[in-house]
């Protein structure tokens, strides 16, 4: 098995990897190479939570999702959760537990995704990048089962906590 | 706003955008182009459901997942669906169901997925490519909560099927 870089981007790499199959010939695979991310459920009271308004270019088009962020290089998980709950929501949670770590593509990505639940939550300002265009909204928990929420790590975090608390 | 194709492959494409930022500047996204994808939950009965030992290159290792697979140019979400069903289990549902559709990376993909449930099933012939891996197995949908099951979509799917039925 071989593997060549064939993009080498700013927060993506492409690889494509050549495999022997079982039949003798060659078959290659193209993958996307990601740092990993941090997802936090910043969980309000027993049936609210705070999402972000969160226009998407890849889709043209606004989803609610919980905050998250690519780890930097050697960034400890809980670290970057907490970072990322401060700048994208202003909030600071005295209470965190791991929720789950799951991969969101790993047919194409190897990203993993570490998702946490921040609670006691004290409120404070965002420090959002210039490029970052966000609207933090306590919503209701109801919302993952009529269709509002279609991304995959606000759905995985809310039916995983809603499930626990069973 | 521009978008320039840096890889062009066989499953998926990059594109680079540059966007023109509220300051003025302008700063750009790398967007993997997708072309959607369909999986299934396939029912056995009220407490187990049929789920494949996958081994996935990007990760270099073995998940638990739904059957699932990339559309063809054009092609219906509900062919999709029984075509890939049939193919990695080798079952036919008599009653199927839509679920949801979600995004698994909109942060960085343009993929959607859609998400069938496949229910009064009957057994045949799998049809697997030479180069997939697949063993097809009934599990108990219980394998969501003790994190057995790490993939993005097999995670919603029990997830949201569960909770329908509460």
């Amino acid at each position: 098995m071989s593997r060549e870089i064939v993009y080498d981007g700013r927060r993506i790499r492409v690889a494509v990897a050549s495999l022997l199959r079982i039949d003798g010939r060659t078959a290659t695979k193209e993958i996307v190479l990601h740092p990993g991310a941090v997802a936090i459920l910043p969980v309000v009271d027993d049936e609210h939570v705070c999402l972000l308004r969160n226009f998407r270019f890849p889709l043209g088009q606004t989803l609610w999702e919980i905050p998250a962020g690519t780890l930097e290089p050697g960034e400890d998980v809980l670290h970057a959760a907490q970072r990322e709950l401060a700048e994208e929501t202003g909030y600071q949670a005295a209470d965190w537990e791991m929720l789950t770590a799951f991969y969101p593509s790993p047919g194409i990505m190897d990203e993993v995704l570490h998702v946490f639940v921040g609670s006691s939550l004290t409120p404070g300002p965002m420090r959002l990048g210039i490029d970052e265009q966000m609207e933090p909204q306590t919503v209701a928990l109801a919302w993952v089962h009529d269709g509002t929420i279609r991304d995959a790590k606000t759905m995985i975090a809310l039916l995983l906590w809603q499930s626990k608390r069973l």
